[in-house]
């Protein structure tokens, strides 16, 4: 019997199954080191631990993209080892801060299964869900994902699909306890622009680009323990490129965000994501935002802390049109992700 | 007078001289994550506080070989840096796990001495001891590398030749204080196999590659103080190659290894090994093993601990067919590292 | 209006102007061990609790560079973001160590403005000063830099050019509270060469090389949270190249001169520097140390400290004649950092 992981086929999901994924993985002030070498962020409340306690966060979070990275790199191996696409996520809230020395372990729930006309491939829906080690929720989200067949002749399962909000609505958004901005220090944080300040519409350039080299993105996908063999090996692609990990580009474009949304301290939802086309070294990779909603729940009233929407683009050499698709509705050339999330802001 | 190291030289060695390697050298959170940036690893113990705990280790140790690394370069400044070749090493045992907030020292004893019959170079054998800031050993190992003359009408000094051993016994292996397997979780850490599913002749084909870039060697062999010029200049190899420490490779083998030993989670010794090949930046590093040995000293018992002894090989290109040596009894081509080494595994 | 940064022109500092710059950072174990993967430093005191500990510093402090990085990266967005060219530091002095768990700020003065003859650009000096989660200062240092006006039309502010330093007096360096060399242990620390082996004069060749890499660079870099897009962007400079960060050939340089120089174990202060030419990806860079000035100031007697003013050269290529400027008095072709600086040694 072989003793390495073959990953799942299509065959193998079925509706309500669910997968304990490996490893448990602590989290240490090595990896905010890491994280702060990889991508260009500056936000506040993760880079100071002084920053963090004037808002009530003590000790300081870590990225919260650190943990989505963690967690959905454990889903991997089980999910996706035989996955011909990703294909989308949704629904992914942020419960509660992780802080150096929390140990997340993630497992997935099989949501969805509907096989492909083709009958080779067929689309695997799951919800995942990361707990620390205090088994506390820490983020979840659904996501699909295309998966092989190992048999083409097995038979389709019963096509189960499920309803997916198109965004977190804002009063399911979770203000992290204690968070509070009434005594924000906005020349500390970098900018003065306030939640008052930003319009539904706007869009924001964040102007710096990047430009991606190989041995960067394998860092850091490998930090997250994600070993999706696309992103390490010149022999597993037929042209010898190392496909970027789609997560260094949501990091890479998060981070760039800060020039123009330094005060998008903590992001608090991700209500969508499609990596319209792959990123490769030597792709310069810019950044633009639109606002696409605003909300300040009662709830959160005192808290001084409100919450925008936005649409974070990344794109393959700058676009100072912000065009997110041309005139037939296909995404624009060089749009390589649009990412649809929650940030929360002092009022 | 130069104030630079020249490095010793073949007739600056005498047997039973005691060197004391500078730098001491304290592991912190921070080599965790590096480490887990530059190799693909997922081993749950030293990726896991919570799951270390549970099975009797906390704190939670890092990779055994980080602490070798660490060791290992701190030799290099007086026993290696005129060295021609590096032979070969044997009897390495890890004593006791390496937590963060440990400061490992390092010195060696010359343990025999060989001049060549060229009379330019002479074998020079070490057994080096790296110990933690109580004094305690961490690990020790020999080691034999030849070293360049200074001057060639140097008298040859009398041969002696050390007696190593072939393997290390399984009843001098290690089980580090309060391991025990017994509540272990197979779910966690990745896969289901125990002690009892390896067999001895069994190979195991670890399926995935990592291309090499210069960058991550450079950092790697940094991170351990190791300052071999030949790793970090174009400079200094004829053909304007950066070698990749040898190091680099057998963690990277080690980590590739998870598929398929994700519960070899702890290195008790390392036999033997030979780096057969040089790796090159460009070459797509992959890992086979096989099993070479059991063993469960009755010493163990009740601690739900086994050992297995493999033999790791890293291979440029992957060998489906996990030859090690052609008809002629010389290496395959494509074979990097022949790594003999002791496994814990859970029974 | 716009949101992102466009930095200040020219026109936009005032004399006595203060400017509070954004990000607060806290230094990490992180930090610590990524500056020893980017850099092949050995100094002891950062590099061991134990000996740090030995020497009366407890906890350990990181390098010296690391807060200078850091503070220094800080002041990019508002002093620098326009700038055309950097045209030198001058009287930096480390006040205090910085341990893990410090949090730096940084502010600037404008202490200086003239406008240059062309009416495009004007010469910005600034007086920076960081200080730690207490308010205490770690280290200040000048800086003047060649700034764009936005509008050539605009005035010319009254000229004032500060009177700074060609050196920071002995007299003034501090000493770290606590330090003591009397029971500095060399074997431990690598070399035997105390302060009075050191002789005015004399020249040591660090023998050492490093290529450089564009994503070793870029890692470092952005650590230090400094965005300027040369750095990062293939697309910000005509020639497509990355220009390496001028610090992170100071980290490479003092890390290099370990070898000649491995108990100057803390910098006290950088007199002067000069980035004589770009340093970019594929160099390899090599350094060598000229003693300028030794010191002992009568109220350190007791320490075991003692101070050796150094200049510290970084070239392209190695040059064992260490020569600083060719007949015509301008620096030799390959000299790419000239830096003045004080470090701190056992006597």
């Amino acid at each position: 019997m072989t003793k390495t992981n073959p990953g799942n086929f299509f065959e193998d999901f079925k509706v309500g199954q669910v997968l304990r994924h490996a490893t448990p993985r602590t989290v240490t002030e090595g990896d905010r080191a890491a994280y702060g070498a990889l991508y260009p962020t500056r936000f506040a409340v993760p880079s100071s631990v002084e920053f963090a306690a004037s808002v009530g966060l003590s000790p300081a979070p870590v990225e919260e993209l650190v943990a989505f990275h963690i967690a959905f790199g454990k889903t991997v191996p089980d999910v996706s080892l035989n996955a011909v696409a990703n294909l989308g996520y949704a629904e992914c809230r942020f419960h509660r801060p992780v802080v150096t020395g929390d140990t997340i372990s993630t497992q997935s729930e099989v949501i969805g299964l509907k096989q492909n006309s083709n009958g080779k491939t067929g689309v695997v829906y799951v919800r995942s869900t990361a707990t620390n080690q205090r088994g506390e929720i820490v983020l979840d989200w659904a996501r699909w994902v295309m998966v092989r067949k190992r048999d083409a002749d097995a038979p389709a399962p019963e096509p189960v699909v499920p309803q997916l909000a198109p965004f977190v609505d804002a009063d399911d958004l979770v203000v992290p306890a204690g968070l509070d901005f009434n005594a924000y220090d906005f020349a500390a944080a970098g900018e003065p622009h306030r939640w008052d300040d930003y319009e539904v519409g706007e869009k924001i350039d964040h102007v710096d680009g990047v430009t991606l080299t190989d041995p960067e993105h394998m860092l850091a996908t490998r930090l997250w323990q994600n070993t999706a063999k696309v992103h390490f090996s010149t022999e597993a692609r037929p042209d010898g490129t190392r496909l970027v990990y789609g997560g260094h580009v949501i990091s890479l474009a998060r981070a760039l965000s800060f020039n123009g949304l330094a005060n998008a301290q903590l992001i608090a939802a991700i209500n969508a994501g499609a990596h319209t086309a792959p990123a490769l070294a030597g792709d310069t990779v810019y950044a633009w935002s639109e606002v696409l909603d605003k909300a300040a729940p009662a709830a959160w009233e005192g808290s001084g802390v409100g919450a925008i929407r936005l649409r974070l683009v990344a794109t393959k050499g700058r676009d100072e049109s912000m065009t997110l698709r041309g005139d037939d509705g296909r995404y624009a050339p060089g749009v390589l992700l649009d990412l649809d999330c929650w940030a929360l802001v002092p009022r």
